[in-house]
């Protein structure tokens, strides 16, 4: 089956699947591109509720190894194509989820079915190395041509890590590192710091923060997990840092039509910021370094105005901080441009920036300065994972030569545009419709008419997720065009009737 | 190339290398397994000095990118093949650190090369799932097939990470949640902590600790990096939590013949464990878990007898911590069992056993009382990679097809035997052979010593790597037959008989 997948989708030959009929159908799309119709299916296909009796079974089985609270379904990810995820009952659903957004140009895409048949990136799979002492020969090269080459402007440097928790601790480290060096004037530590940081004490181990705000999530080991305050349920019972915690902007939507009640809000934020970093510095813990996402995600897609971001980022450099920029989820395309950052117009937008997800290494770019001064201080086994940077090589190759940036701002716009279209319909259900290319979100008028959406959507063939306390998260693929926004919001308005 | 590197190993076809005349040669094997010899080279073959030129040019490519302190040489994996690591002057040295002791059955193993040329597995190497919420089809079977097949004693429960750290950091978070549940007498939590945990204040976020030892490593990442102790450079400019540090027992060699001084010093430290646990606990930061390697690896391959961590996980009982075995390094087969703390001959040896390397996927082994109460508590974006568990599936077919434990158990005998000889005949230099398997370790009479033979070692095409202050650690593959001992013994001699 799986060769035929490989045969079928290299030859490109044409697979027509039934239509989906979509009941009360507003959203009427022009024939989709013939090149992507005949990679991927036609529409949603639902044979059971969602999870099916497999899926079931295969929750059984799983519960007697791990805790499978959070399992959705079980995926046949052979049979998965585009935007398209097949389950193990044979259902086809449209996925606006993607792996907590971690699919960059849909399932299956025979770009990426090519890295594998490809004899001479064999070894890169089967030979994992310890990239930091022993690298390829192509290591180099490989770097310039997939991260480098869409370095966030002032950045030449970049460090692989295997996953984004591990990108943001590796980032925090640099950070304490840099400022520690700065302290110290670059000189050589002193005897009692070798011998304090041993045994996990000041000076050696030094009473210094990250700055970070509520709502933000930048992952769940313990450094990161002190800068996130999203949901209670990742930070509860695990021993913390007292680090500085500001407020994120709560702004109100549509943002044009409340310029100044943003622009307040805003300020206030900032000013707090301010006042954190005094505060912090007189009780003898110095922020290092502030963390924020472009957009919070997980947090419930909270955004702020570029403007707000340039004010911070000065901030950061008054108070001689470095500004560290998560574009986990942000990062990639899906706000419309390659980092969600670059809506600010920046030419020195931070000091680090740190992804993973969509470009399926994580890692950060930094300014030289905040490279570590010796070898060894940001350092594990592996650092990365060359074999996910062939992967990214060929995203990137697809992204250009698909012109998938334009794709994301064409649906974009007809998504949002979609969803301001629902909201006016469905004003007592839907509010504060927000994004930034397909990146976008909705407010649900409480937890449990959001979750019942979202499990309606699903059986209708549409796979959604949620975010902050009652929003909706929209998280496409690079690949999901108009023609899919068309289905998605029909599913939707379907669903939104059976609720109003 | 690699299609005929492919071709080549697949086909089995007989290759033959110039055999490496070994000046001084007094270890000899008998003719080595046809099989063994027809997959991989017949010995070390040095065309350069190490870094040769390309090497040199390749690593000021990417000093432009990258801190390259740590660099050793650029590689050619393609060429590369069992026991051999080809680096890109042509230089084939016999590999005893492999990737940092994470290379589990040789470079190109042709077992692992037709996991990639299987067209079942594409679509596991290609669409990277969200594995604790949409999980392929097979994941049950594979963990079944794969980790749970050597599951230590009285454990059947297993999460997968990405990496080490991540694995143990996580651990960590699952053993915190644990003990409040215990504390709470498993009620909700109270609204009080709800809210402080958000704002990374206790009780939500508690005063908890992990109990390590000196000399300790368990990962660079914030939580990770509060219970390692092994160098400066790991520790220093990090801020770090105030936990407990016991010493780790400074073991005599040979064990046998220091019974009693080894005893009082590891009733020394357990003693020095209780103390810490009580005084934590009057502290307000109880001890709820206790850290240990099997054998300290990075600290400088220091072991402590079975007796010893029978005692602790007594201690860990009777204070009601979690005991958890950190064997990211020791396990994999190397200590000629596949968990090194089997070696203790326990039904109960841990609540938590964590692995990464050879496994070539992280993630922990847990006692059922030890998986977090509720979902998402335990939560990542990949919570691994499946594509790691496929090569781990053909990994442990091979050891079981190959009987590698056996072959690690002669080759580790002949390898320390070797070094008794050789520490033996150069007192001077050589002290404190000891071993587990081929998880060996021999101390060089100083740091500047110990360098200098890495270096000539790597030269005559043998790659080691150091460990601790002034150690030197054997971490072959488990396809490091007697034969390749002998190669091994007889570099080393050489290089001693340079420094006599």
């Amino acid at each position: 089956m799986a060769s035929s997948l490989l045969r079928r989708q290299l030859g490109l030959s044409v697979q027509r699947n039934l239509r989906l009929s979509i009941p009360g159908c507003r959203y009427v799309s022009k024939a989709a591109p013939r090149a992507q119709q005949e990679f991927e299916y036609d529409g949603p296909c639902m044979k059971t509720q969602v999870p099916g009796p497999r899926s079931q079974e295969l929750t059984k089985q799983l519960g007697d190894i791990q805790n499978v609270g959070a399992i959705n379904f079980f995926c046949n990810y052979e049979d998965s194509r585009g935007n398209y995820l097949v389950d193990v009952d044979g259902n086809r659903m449209l996925d606006i989820y993607t792996q907590i957004s971690s699919i960059p140009i849909g399932y299956n895409h025979p770009a990426l079915l090519k890295v594998m048949t490809d004899p001479s990136n064999l070894s890169t799979f089967v030979n994992r190395p310890a990239l930091g002492i022993l690298p390829p020969e192509n290591f180099p090269d490989k770097l310039n041509e997939t991260l480098l080459s869409v370095a966030p402007s002032g950045m030449s440097r970049v460090q692989t890590m295997a996953c984004g928790s591990c990108s943001n601790e590796n980032a925090y480290k640099a950070i304490f590192i840099w400022y520690r060096n700065k302290e110290r004037g670059n000189s050589p530590a002193s005897e009692e710091e070798l011998t304090s940081c041993m045994v996990n004490q000041a000076p050696g181990c030094p009473d210094l923060s990250i700055l970070s705000f509520m709502g933000a999530f930048h992952g769940r080991t313990l450094g990161c997990l002190a800068t996130t305050h999203s949901k209670v349920i990742h930070k509860l019972d695990v021993p913390s840092f007292d680090w500085p915690i500001a407020p994120f902007p709560r702004l109100q939507y549509p943002l044009e039509e409340f310029t100044r009640e943003n622009a307040q809000e805003e300020a206030r934020c900032l000013e707090e910021v301010e006042d954190l970093i005094v505060k912090w510095r007189q009780k003898g813990m110095p922020v290092a370094g502030i963390v924020i996402e472009p957009i919070q995600a997980e947090g419930g897609d909270n955004h702020a105005s570029a403007d707000f971001f340039k004010q911070l980022r000065n901030i950061s450099r008054k108070h001689g901080c470095a500004f560290h920029v998560d574009e986990v989820q942000t990062g990639g395309g899906t706000t419309g441009k390659f980092w969600a950052h670059q809506h600010w117009g920046m030419d020195d937008p931070a000091d680090i920036v740190s992804f993973s997800k969509k470009l399926l290494t994580g890692g950060y770019y930094h300014k030289l300065e905040l490279q570590a001064d010796k070898a060894y201080r940001i350092f594990n086994t592996w650092m990365g994972d060359p074999s996910k940077n062939l992967f990214l090589a060929e995203v990137l190759n697809v992204i250009r030569r698909e012109s998938l940036m334009e794709e994301v701002n064409r649906s974009g716009k007809a998504l949002l545009n979609g969803l301001y279209d629902l909201q006016t319909r469905y004003p007592g259900i839907l509010s504060r419709a927000r994004g930034q290319g397909t990146f976008c979100a909705i407010d649900i008028c409480d937890d449990d008419t959001r979750n019942s959406i979202l499990t309606k959507a699903r059986d209708k063939g549409a796979l959604l997720g949620g975010c902050g306390d009652r929003s909706i998260r929209f998280r496409p693929a690079l690949v999901f065009k108009e023609y899919h926004v068309h289905i998605l919001l029909n599913i939707f308005n379907d669903v939104l009737a059976m609720h109003k």
